[in-house]
């Protein structure tokens, strides 16, 4: 186990103090009180409480020095003002976890910013752990302890189950307690993070890895905080077979606003979390339900191999309940696809015929157990599907013993491959005791066609933990030329082109004119036409500054051009320092892409590929992934951008370099790897222009910002 | 009531007759006898079984005709083969409805289309109605007939509602049952539609327009047939103020494919029947359960007027489940407003406190009635947002009374706009109490964050059925000129220009020079550079064949481009008959635009408008309307392409003449209005060149193609 200290004080306490209990049953300040002893905890517990001798017919204490003997775990329940002095109290105890309930701190403006760098502080000199703030506690359900104020704790039993739920929101808490408990699904575990002071998801979850209690880990969140340890933690999980599963809020503006005000984190890209969740080996589901019900479709399972085949086996006893699903998968990108010739023979051979279509429908085999038995072995025996899928309709509701007896059986006798393939059912009808029948047997069944297509996509969507790729460049030269440039500055072109080379990005050959008079000094063999560029520090925005001419005939021409360059930028910032002109070739291509590298507030490092101009802003068709990526992730994110098809051949049009492209991409996110005395915040290569398959691409437009300092002013 | 006798026979008959009806009542054909009667049908029931005396308790006629006295109604239950025979007695003996259960018809290849062909002219020539082949028959509740095969009905009640539904698919009249009834929602009538060969969802729509017992028509659809009886149906149930509400089948290819071979319809674009459904003033939902839990929020509502705004108030119980709506709503384009100053004083007013956040939270207010009731008032009554939204955690599961309370107090007490305002409720947790008591009053609650958003989206898409607009060109005179064209054939460029010039399509001034040998006839005046393109029928695909010259500098680059397009076609297709070459100035402009016009198997004429070139294609950017569209709702097809963007002033650009591009838009669609005698297949400009604002637009390519014959071979 990663840390046996941390799980028992945090999940297995047999000492729990609560500081600020209150005797009012009623108040929120009882909850934590009134809900381990109803569920039956059987340790010690220790309300404090200055102003009574007993709560709620427990001995009551002073204050924390008064209880006797070493405290496994503090939840303080006081008011946010007298948080700090509880905790420093807690500290010098020597209680190692401490909880916290009161909001007010880092999500309610710089001074519980300010209030929550204290506690902190004080918490860290003293070796004590917080939970909190802003947490409803947590709940350890084989260990009957419920150490929570959440009100779904009313209920008069709690379920036991093999899954555990770590959430930024208290009260996410109680609604998956409760949509699970209606139907048959049960969990370990669960904590409620709150504002993440010290505990983070990543190390909480990390504990859950070695708990032989879960199977599964699922996660609530409105942010991410410490990407590396929820990326090290999924790592292990994936190592002892645990799928690690996350409803992430934050797919609109609106929403990633509200979600991070909320708990006072920032705000970053929602593809960027994509990314990363999934880079991860993190099943990020899109629906609240899903997150109940996919569990029972990934446990026991793997992340596949093979990343493009999309496809699922179907059959249905109700036409129109099965067409729902295939529907909605095919809008998600998944093809349902009909029995072979041999599934149809071998199902044959049992006594029942099955139909070519896409979907199976059961009405010429029949409901019973013995036809469906038959016809789920073969749909999650073929080779030719990814998943199998049963749906379900009218005997669900009203005979659920005969309605999932089929297809327990053929879970049942599933092996090899067919033991290792997904099955996802889908009950047509309300059937809520079929429901609970599924979840016993440890079959995924989900209540709407839209979860269940929505679990599928998240199952085809998983990968293993990716693995770190070698760079492709010299990071260490890059590194040196990097490191003098001050933190927060911008670098010339001639600068930023100078690194990217280190890094192995090909631009086309370019010559620095440094003393605008002496155009002699440029090589005698340049190809005109050219493109003649203002080498400054002081303009980033060169086009804006009158300081790029195109298409430049010929040298006389370039003279001219120059010193138009030079008036217009002198007029445009006379104070602007020039370092020279850059003098490059004009590069014709199949397509000008943007390449962009630059770090997620969420999720650290990410790069991103996307077609240049206006018209791939507006779609914003773009791939993004944590930084750096290795060549094949770099492929991938080539055939994710629409508006790339035509560079990959599409209708019959001329294919581009999408190889050398894919190596360019690789080598920008290997700025990723800078040592933090030469990081990064942000580079960008827009255009590169990709030549035809074979002739390679070329970096015309070079920006990098160096990390550090006034580095958001830029923007 | 548009037609009393066919809504007595199809909904409340006294007196049925079930041919075919098994003594076993186990089976299928036993159903429609056993639900009847056990759901109280007080009225005669005819088994009709020449093997039984009898019939589950019930006197057996061997034949129809032995049945004595009228027959509202006859459920044919026999099997495909013996279906016709029935039909015809049933026609012969005068029965003016009759449902038919057997499948094997048109869902069923050639053979199955000729045998319900046969069966259809066989009931038209007595004039008995067909509900049918393939349904699954029909529930009226509060009439207690509930006649009717499918196994929901074992349930032992039908609550009783004001929703009625239309379903091609029998067995989601049983999902949406059982599934309402557990929350409370209960229905009015249900009918299966199956294959439609007679009766079609329109016509049975219709008659539930003037049913006093139904407030809400629900529609379950595989595909649309008689388009224009759906859109007067739903334009009558606007003026009745009944909302219609469509789930429809079909969001991609593989359910499309499936839904339509399931009742052998054919199957058009996903898109045109969102535009037909929008234009007919039928709400689509995108979830299945939506179609249950939305009725609530647009009962009693009417559509918006003004629809660019989209807007929410939101107030919670808890910041999770309210940021989760938020965040969805945000995913599908509805911002979620803070209240506003005004707003707060209010409440303020009131003794109760808010903050000034997006999302109201009641923690600090508290969630008893008067806090609730209070802010739920104040974000029903301010003008500022479209809909109010109230989110309920943990109290919705332990005490349903308190936490309705409040939200019931509001709607209660709301008058004037506040009153016309819908209010969507969502429960966090597990929570049916709460839910069948929400239903009980009217407001419309929802199980997942997801359904409410989508029921929110669909309630601001919803729009009042669209005016038919007055023409804008000379319609009579297109048709005049396209009449003389064979059907399915294909105008040559200068016949094609000259149909769209009639519309008021502005064209370029072209010329078309019908002897290759007199150049002398072209204008003298004429504005090189200029295009050349070869002018035959016979040519469809111009460029393909070499037919095309642009960029010709002067008139004797001219000849020399002709003779080299004359060559390359004749090269390219020998027989073809060449009727000259049509020449014109080169235009250019800010953008190219593709628009397009075509029957939609489904649904009709429709126009589409789209950026021109293969990115447009890629992304599958356009905007689709049933045509002929206003010039309003041409303007709005131009604004929802996210690739005009640049032509609507993005980022500063020079914006095009976006009203000449409506004008055209709108001059296209008029080939809808064509008479059949003229009917146009399919037609296309591309590109549309489109110029500066005040400057115009001009068509340089065009083609249309003659409806009827050999019309689809162009493909």
């Amino acid at each position: 186990m990663s840390n046996p200290d941390l799980y028992r004080a945090l999940f297995a306490p047999r000492r729990i103090a609560l500081i600020g209990a209150s005797t009012d049953a009623k108040r929120l300040t009882a909850r934590a009180q009134v809900y381990l002893r109803k569920h039956g905890y059987d340790g010690e517990l220790y309300p404090v409480n200055p102003r009574a001798a007993e709560v709620l017919g427990e001995k009551a204490y002073a204050s924390i020095e008064d209880v006797p003997g070493p405290i496994d775990h503090a939840y303080i329940l006081v008011g946010t003002e007298m948080v700090e002095e509880q905790v420093a109290r807690c500290a010098s105890r020597g209680v190692p976890v401490a909880t916290i309930l009161a909001d007010g701190f880092a999500e309610a403006g710089p001074e519980g910013v300010e209030r929550q760098a204290r506690v902190l502080a004080s918490a860290r000199a003293a070796g004590l752990r917080l939970l909190g703030p802003n947490s409803m506690g947590f709940v350890n359900v084989p260990a009957r302890t419920a150490c929570c104020v959440n009100a779904a704790l009313d209920v008069d039993r709690l379920l036991p189950g093999r899954l555990s739920l770590v959430s930024h929101s208290g009260s996410l808490m109680g609604t998956l307690i409760s949509r699970g408990q209606a139907r048959g699904v049960g969990f370990s575990k669960l904590v409620g993070t709150g504002n993440e002071a010290d505990l983070t998801v990543g190390e909480i979850a990390d504990l859950l890895v070695d708990d032989a209690e879960t199977d599964a880990i699922l996660m609530f969140l409105e942010t991410i905080r410490e990407p590396d340890r929820i990326a090290a933690m999924a790592r292990r999980a994936h190592a002892a077979g645990k799928p690690v599963i996350a409803y992430k809020l934050g797919r609109s503006k609106e929403g990633s606003e509200l979600a991070t005000s909320h708990t006072g984190a920032l705000a970053g890209s929602d593809e960027s979390v994509d990314a990363f969740l999934r880079a991860a080996g993190i099943v990020r589901v899109d629906m609240l339900e899903t997150l109940l019900e996919i569990p029972a479709l990934l446990i026991g399972k793997r992340p596949r191999a093979d990343t493009a085949r999309r496809t699922v086996s179907m059959m249905t006893t109700t036409g129109g309940g099965g067409a729902m699903v295939v529907d909605r998968l095919g809008v998600l990108g998944v093809e349902t696809l009909a029995p072979t010739p041999a599934m149809r023979e071998a199902v044959a051979a049992k006594g029942f015929k099955i139909g070519a279509g896409r979907l199976t429908d059961m009405t010429l085999a029949g409901t019973r157990k013995e036809p469906v038995a038959a016809v789920l072995g073969e749909l999650l025996a073929t080779p030719h599907t990814d998943v199998a899928v049963a749906v379900i309709g009218s005997s669900a509701q009203f005979h659920p013993q005969l309605a999932v007896a089929g297809l327990v059986e053929a879970k049942r006798t599933a092996t090899g491959h067919a033991a290792d393939k997904p099955l996802a059912v889908f009950l047509v009808p309300q059937a809520d005791a079929s429901l609970a029948l599924l979840a016993e047997a440890g079959i995924a069944a989900f209540r709407t066609p839209e979860g269940c297509a929505d679990a599928i996509r998240a199952f085809l969507d998983w990968r293993a933990p990716a693995e770190a790729p070698a760079p492709l460049g010299d990071v260490a030269r890059a590194a040196a030329l990097l490191t003098p440039h001050a933190a927060g500055t911008v670098l010339d072109e001639a600068e930023s082109r100078a690194a990217f080379a280190a890094l192995g990005l090909p631009q086309p050959g370019a010559a620095v004119l440094r003393d605008l008079d002496r155009f002699s000094d440029l090589p005698a063999d340049m190809a005109y036409p050219v493109a003649a560029k203002i080498v400054s520090r002081d303009v980033p925005h060169k086009t804006e500054a009158g300081g790029v001419a195109l298409n430049i005939p010929d040298a006389a021409a370039l003279r001219q051009a120059a010193a138009g360059i030079v008036a217009r930028v002198r007029a445009h910032k006379p104070a602007a320092r020039l370092a020279g002109l850059l003098v490059q070739p004009m590069q014709k291509g199949l397509a000008e892409v943007i390449l962009g590298f630059r770090r997620d507030p969420q999720v650290g490092p990410i790069v991103m590929v996307g077609l240049g101009g206006v018209l791939a802003e507006i779609y914003r068709d773009v791939a993004v992934r944590c930084a750096p990526v290795s060549l094949e992730d770099a492929r991938q994110m080539i055939a994710e951008v629409k508006g790339l098809a035509p560079i990959r051949g599409y209708r019959g049009m001329p294919e581009g370099d999408v190889e050398a492209l894919a190596r360019c991409i690789a080598a920008l996110s290997d700025l990723a790897r800078l040592p933090e005395a030469a990081a990064v915040a942000e580079a960008e290569i827009n255009p590169l222009i990709v030549k035809r398959k074979g002739e390679g691409v070329a970096a015309v437009d070079a920006l990098i910002l160096r990390a550090g300092g006034a580095a958001s002013a830029h923007h």
